[in-house]
C-alpha cells in the first residue's frame, strides 16, 4: 500500500465558490475540524488577496500542529512575502507558488512568452526556498500545457527548491487516459523528479475529478489536492473523502491508502456544509444523507436478508451516528459538558456558559434535543455568531393575515447602544420584517441569496436560515438558526450586516 | 461517431429517492421534457409495484411517441402482465424484465441455484417475447457476477427473444477498469452478442458512476441508463447531462455522440429538481448555478482576457439563459401566450386562464417578474398542484411577537365543503400553523423533512417550500410556492395532505 498525501484546499479553493464568505472564526473551527480528520496538508488561504485572508491565515498556521499549513501566493516577491508572514508561525509551514502554463493562459492572461514564464518561476522558487523549506510549485492549467515545456519548467523548479510539484487540471477538461499519460510523462522525461511529490488538483466541470485524480495516483502522483464536499469554483474540487473511501472500500484493487480518519468524515462534511452554506444534496457519495437509505421494496428485502446485496459503505465507517436523543430538560451542566467533548468540541468556560443557557432555552420548548440541535449550538457559540455583534436584535413583531399585507415591527440596539424601532410592511412576512430593517439601519443592501432548511426532523424542528446579499457593494453572507423561521430570517440578515462591520473593523487595524 | 442511446430512468430509479414522491401529472409533465430533450428511452416506471405506478406509466405510455416507453418487471408472469398491459398503447413500447445474477443476490435474496435463475430468466423473456418486439434483460448485480455465468444467462436470453441485454452496476462497487472488462468479455464469449444493444447502469456511491458508464462505451455497450440531476437510490445514478457534455466538449477525444438536445438540459434538470424537491448543489457539474461563475479574482481577469482561460463549457451550450426580465404589469393575454410558448410550455385554455390570473396577481405585488417565476407559476399550473384541492385553505393569520408564543388561525374548506376554523400556537409560527391545521383534520401526521428555497434573488423573490411527511403512515410529499414563508409553507402542507386523497381515490378506482 502506497499512502496517498492528502492535501485540502477547502479554505481556498473551497472558499472561492460564489457566494460563500466565511468569517475567520469560522475558518479556524474549519481547519481544527480538518487537523481532526488528518489532513497532510491544509491550504489555508491566499494571504495577499485581503487583509482578512491574510489573518485567516495566520490565525490557523498559529493554532495547527499536526497537519502542514500551506499559502497561495502568485509568483511575485509581494504575494510570497505576504505568504511567508502570514505562515511563518506553523509547525509545519508551506508557501505555494502558482504560474500558468499552458499557451493560452501564458499568452492572453499573462502575457509572456515561455522564457519569461520559466525564469519568473526559477526566480520566484528559490526566492521562497530563501524564507520557506517546503515549496510546492503549480503549474496552472499543466492539464493544457505542452509536455516538454512541462517538464522543462518542473526540473529547473525543482533544481530551484520545491519539494512539491502540482499539476492541476484547473479547468476541469481533461479525461483519466490525458490526465495519467501527462504524470507517467513527468516520471519518466524530469530527471530529478522522484526528489519530491507529485501532486494531482482536478475540478469537476465534466464529473470526472475523483477518476482523474486517481489516474494520476495510478501513475506516480503522490499527493491529492481537493475538498471536503467537493466544494470550489465552478463545478468544484474532486470530493477527498470520495476519494478516501473508494480506496478504504476497493482496497482489493486499489493499492492505495490515506492517513484520513474516516468516520470523522461526517462531522467534517456537515460542518462545511453548515458553515458555508453549501447544501450537500441528498443523492452525494458518501455524504448525502440517502447515501445510506434503501427506499424500494426490493432493495429493502435484500438489505434484510443481507446487507451486503445493496450496502456497500455502512455508515459507521464515515461517522455517520443515528441521531440519538440526549439530554432532556432535567440534564445539568456536567452531563452537557461530557456531550460537549462527546461531540468533538472544545469550548472555553465563557462559551460554555452561553451554550449551556441556550441549550436550557432549547429544553422549555422543544421535545427532543437532538445531537443535530446541539451542534448547530455548539457551532454557533463556537464561531461567535452572537458574541461579535454590533447591532443587535432587541424584539419583533410580525402580523400576517392574508387578507392584508404583512406587517412587521423591529427594535434593534445600535452599535452605539441606542434603541432604534421601525414598522413596515411587505409583500411577505419576511419581505416585511427586511424592509423594516432597511429603512432602520443606512447601509445599501441588495438581497441575492435566501435559503432555509430544517435542522432535523418533525414541526418543532430548528429553522436554519443562510443569506447571501451585498452591503454597500460588499458581498457577504450571514446565518441564523432557531425555532421559528420569521426569528432565524431575521437574525440571519443582522448577522450578514455585522460581518460586514467585522470585516471593516480588520482591515482599518 | 458511433451513436449512443440514452435511457432515462429518472422516473423509475429516480424516483426511488428517499422522499420523493412524484404525483400521475407531475410525472407526465417531466416525461414530455425527456421527449423533448430527446432521450431514447424512458424507463416510466414498475407498474407491478402500485395502482398508482401502473397509472403513470399507462399515461405517459399514451402520451409519448418520439421515445421508446419501458416499463420494468421482476421476472414473474404477473409482473410481465402489468408492465405489458401499462405501455401496450405506447408507439414504442419496451418491457424490461431483470433478475439478479450475483451469488450474494442468488443465494440470499432470491434463494435459487444458478441453473434456477436461467431458466426463470429465459422462460420469462419468452413470455415477455410474446407480448411485445422490444425485450430488455437486466443482470442485476452484473458487476459482482461470475463472468462465465454471466456470458451464459446472456446468451440464452439472447435467444429467447431479448433485444437489450443491461449490465448494472447496482451497488455502485466497480471500477472502470473492471467495468470496462465485463463489457469485453461479453463482447468476446457471447456469440450473438452482436444482436443487441448492450447496456450500461452505473450507481454514483463510489463517485465513479459517469466514469464507469464511460468505460462500458468504449467497450461495446451502445445504451446508457441513467437520469436527470444524478438522481435514485442511495448516492443515485450516473447523471446523463454529464456524459451528453463530456462527448459533446471532448468530441476530441471520445468517439461518441447522444441524441440529446444539449440545449434543454437546464430545463428539464430545473423541471426535476422542483417536482422532486431533489435540490441541486450549486457546485454539480453542467447544471449548478455556480458551474459557470467565476469568483476568484484571477479568474475573472482571465475570463476578461480570454472566456476559455476558465471556462471550458459555455452556458448557452446545456440552455442557461441569463434570468431576462419579462412582461411587466401591463402586459396582455397575447403577450402572455408568446411567453407561455416561448417558455416550452403547452397549456389549455382553462389553465391558461388560471395562470395568467396568478400572473396578474404576482405584477401587483413584484416588481419585477423574471422567467423564473413564471415557469414556477406555469409548472404549478401544469401539475394541477392547486385545481385538485380536497381541502382549500380559506383565509389565515399569524402573530408573531418575540417575547410570546406564536399564534395562527386557519380557515379550511373540507371536501364537504363546509368551513372549519382552528386556533393554535407553537414555539415558531410555521410550527403554530401545522399544529392548527393538525387539529383541525382527523389524519395522522408526521412531519420528516421542511425545505424552503428562494427563487430568483432579492427580497421580493418567491418562497418554494417542500415538505415531506407520513399521512397516516403514507410516505408522502407536498410543495407550494407564494411571495410569503408562511402562506408557502401552509399551503406545501395542505397539498401534501391533498395528495394522500388523490392516491387513496386513485386506488379506489
Amino acid at each position: 500500500m502506497t499512502t496517498i498525501k492528502i492535501f485540502d484546499t477547502t479554505l481556498r479553493d473551497g472558499e472561492q465558490s460564489p457566494g460563500v464568505n466565511l468569517n475567520n472564526l469560522e475558518k479556524l473551527e474549519i481547519a481544527k475540524q480538518l487537523e481532526r480528520l488528518g489532513v497532510d496538508v491544509m491550504e489555508a488561504g491566499f494571504p495577499a488577496s485581503s487583509q482578512g485572508d491574510f489573518d485567516a491565515v495566520k490565525k490557523i498556521a498559529d493554532t495547527i500542529s499536526s497537519s502542514t499549513v500551506a499559502a497561495l501566493a502568485r509568483a511575485n516577491k509581494h504575494d510570497i512575502d505576504r505568504a511567508w508572514d502570514a505562515i511563518k508561525g506553523a509547525e509545519k509551514p508551506r508557501i505555494h507558488v502558482f504560474i500558468a502554463t499552458s499557451p493560452i493562459h501564458m499568452q492572453d492572461k499573462l502575457k509572456k512568452t515561455p522564457e519569461e514564464v520559466i525564469d519568473i518561476a526559477v526566480n520566484m522558487v528559490s526566492y521562497a526556498k530563501s524564507k520557506c523549506d517546503d515549496i510546492e510549485f503549480s503549474a496552472e492549467d499543466a492539464s493544457r500545457s505542452e509536455l516538454p515545456f512541462l517538464a522543462d519548467i518542473i526540473e529547473k523548479v525543482i533544481t530551484a527548491g520545491a519539494t512539491v510539484i502540482n499539476l492541476p487540471d484547473t479547468v476541469g477538461y481533461t479525461t483519466p487516459k490525458e490526465y495519467g499519460a501527462m504524470f507517467k510523462y513527468m516520471k519518466a522525461h524530469v530527471k530529478n523528479i522522484d526528489q519530491v511529490d507529485l501532486s494531482t488538483h482536478c475540478h469537476d466541470d465534466l464529473g470526472m475529478a475523483l477518476i482523474n485524480s486517481i489516474a494520476g495516483v495510478e501513475n506516480g502522483a503522490t499527493q491529492v489536492e481537493g475538498t471536503i464536499n467537493g466544494i470550489g469554483e465552478r463545478a468544484g474540487n474532486v470530493a477527498l473523502e470520495e476519494m478516501a473511501v473508494t480506496f478504504e472500500i476497493r482496497k482489493d484493487f486499489y493499492p492505495f491508502e490515506t492517513n484520513l480518519i474516516l468516520n470523522e468524515i461526517k462531522r467534517t462534511s456537515d460542518i462545511i456544509s453548515k458553515l458555508t452554506g453549501m447544501v450537500v444534496p441528498g443523492n452525494k457519495s458518501v455524504v448525502g444523507r440517502n447515501a445510506f437509505a434503501h427506499e424500494s421494496g426490493i432493495h429493502q428485502d435484500g438489505v434484510l436478508k443481507n446487507a451486503q446485496t445493496y450496502e456497500i459503505i455502512t455508515p459507521e465507517l464515515v461517522g455517520v451516528t443515528s441521531n440519538s436523543l440526549v439530554l432532556g430538560k432535567h440534564s445539568g451542566r456536567h452531563a452537557f459538558k461530557d456531550k460537549i467533548k462527546q461531540l468533538g468540541f472544545s469550548l472555553d468556560d465563557d462559551k460554555t456558559a452561553v451554550a449551556f443557557d441556550q441549550f436550557k432555552q432549547l429544553t422549555d420548548r422543544k421535545k427532543e434535543v437532538t445531537d443535530d440541535d446541539l451542534f448547530v449550538i455548539l457551532m454557533d457559540v463556537q464561531t461567535d455568531i452572537k458574541a461579535r455583534l454590533q447591532y443587535q436584535l432587541k424584539n419583533f413583531k410580525v402580523e400576517y393575515n392574508s387578507s392584508t399585507s404583512p406587517t412587521a415591527t423591529v427594535s434593534l440596539i445600535t452599535p452605539g447602544l441606542n434603541t432604534i424601532e421601525g414598522q413596515g410592511t411587505g409583500n411577505g412576512s419576511v419581505e416585511a420584517l427586511y424592509n423594516t430593517i432597511e429603512e432602520l439601519i443606512e447601509e445599501e443592501i441588495q438581497l441575492t441569496d435566501f435559503t432555509l432548511s430544517s435542522v432535523g426532523k418533525g414541526k418543532d424542528a430548528l429553522a436554519e436560515v443562510h443569506v447571501s446579499m451585498t452591503v454597500d457593494s460588499q458581498p457577504v453572507s450571514g446565518r441564523a438558526t432557531a425555532q421559528d423561521v420569521l426569528e432565524a430570517s431575521l437574525n440571519a440578515f443582522i448577522n450578514a450586516i455585522n460581518r460586514v462591520f467585522i470585516i471593516q473593523v480588520a482591515e482599518k487595524e
